[in-house]
């Protein structure tokens, strides 16, 4: 059977989540998979810093995920498909996606791909990006009493070439997360104003999370656009609601006043 | 000044997501955290085998996440204070927290104590129980089209004790997805129906998400129930909507009939 001659000729493929931005916020597992892959298709955006994980294996640049167009799309199942069936049986072929594969990763196209194809998959989970927007500003997506639910959705639909206003905004939980929403943030204020959430909700916008140059701003719902200039040209988090709230206003200057540890100290 | 004082004779606190299961779903900078601790305070869900990353520090453990009473809590924080501060300058408190300490972590309330006692807090996210749940089934928990958002909540609120009915369940995106959920499912079932979710709606339950013995079965929102008996006494994840169904019938069978990879073929 032609099937049966495909799979024991194939390659396995792990798509594997990078992390949202420098290399040590991937995970062991996914450092282990880097270090055993013959092949490596990664996007745009994950840190030059991963290829010191892999230096054995052929790197192919494939495209920035999220905009990704399904043209491009298609070329990236074909390539994923043709690589792993070159490196062969034992053969490992690692897909690397920023962030997390399974949260706006397009991991669904590839999975599918790859059973058409008959070829033996596995995904290693990762950070995404508002979990690590949330770690650098020390805000908790939940909190306790109010903010028991935190929804993640996309500002832009899938359909943004075709529609006339491509832009989507909710009000899903108690906070709300918002990826690829820097495009747009005024319009974005007032559909959220729109979708129910009053002028007055904090609002926190993290670009480049998890970088070295991530940057932060606060804003509430209504005087989100003036976050535009700040976040342009990167890829941008907006938490809305209850995880956008600093923890207070206490804790915020006592950890701008510390020193660098120096050296240690005597134990009491 | 005392808190100055304070300040420069504590040592700092790291809240690292230890991931959700094992070991190697930490990630590389949570476990350079571990090998430099003292201490590592860690709930009772983690993977012994983190604690060889940590040989050289102080494990205490101080019970298990998300069912944490307050005064469990007020006396956890009150550890954490004294072990930095035992600790000295220099030091480094590990409080490692099963998945990510920024979704149902309990963060908030630690973060807050440790402002309160001046000592420097750094935050490590990690992966949350929901992406290793969905990287094990491979099921991206967003979908093309259909599941533009994905809400993480909790099936039990914070006044578990005090309420009359402290179960939960709302319909708040294309997936949802409710922790602690395990102990009420048929219940759960009732109220997701009355939430608005169709009775026939593609329910996923995974219990030991990212472990070994990791469970998953299907089921839909009326027939939820029926996964008790399976996961009882298990952390479970529930998967609800968009993000619980399957790839597609073929994916499935063709990835249960793959055969392990056995040796090296010839690359074409």
């Amino acid at each position: 059977m032609t099937m049966a001659h495909t799979h024991s000729a194939a390659g396995r493929v792990a798509f594997v989540g990078a992390g949202p931005g420098q290399a040590d916020l991937i995970t062991l597992r996914g450092a282990q998979r880097l270090a055993e892959a013959r092949v490596v298709l990664v996007d745009a955006l994950v840190d030059p810093a991963l290829r010191e994980m892999a230096p054995q294996a052929r790197w192919l640049h494939v495209g920035k995920r999220g905009y990704t167009d399904s043209a491009t799309q298609q070329a990236i199942n074909a390539l994923l498909v043709r690589c792993a069936r070159e490196t062969g049986s034992g053969g490992l072929v690692v897909r690397l996606k920023g962030g997390d594969p399974s949260i706006f990763g397009r991991l669904e196209e590839e999975l599918q791909a790859m059973a058409e194809a008959g070829i033996e998959c596995e995904v290693v989970p990762g950070v995404t990006a508002a979990l690590a927007a949330a770690a650098s500003a020390q805000r908790p997506l939940t909190r306790r009493g109010e903010g028991r639910s935190v929804s993640f959705a996309t500002a832009m639909t899938a359909t943004a070439c075709d529609s006339d206003d491509p832009l989507q905004a909710g009000r899903h939980a108690d906070t709300e997360v918002l990826y690829m929403a820097g495009k747009q943030l005024g319009a974005l204020a007032r559909k959220l104003i729109a979708a129910g959430w009053s002028p007055q909700t904090p609002a926190c916008v993290t670009s480049r999370a998890g970088w070295p140059d991530e940057l932060r701003s606060d804003h509430d719902v209504a005087t989100l656009g003036r976050a535009s200039m700040l976040h342009a040209g990167r890829p941008t988090v907006v938490v809305i609601g209850a995880g956008a709230r600093p923890m207070s206003t206490a804790a915020q200057a006592i950890n701008t006043d510390i020193p660098e540890p120096q050296g240690l100290g005597a134990r009491t």
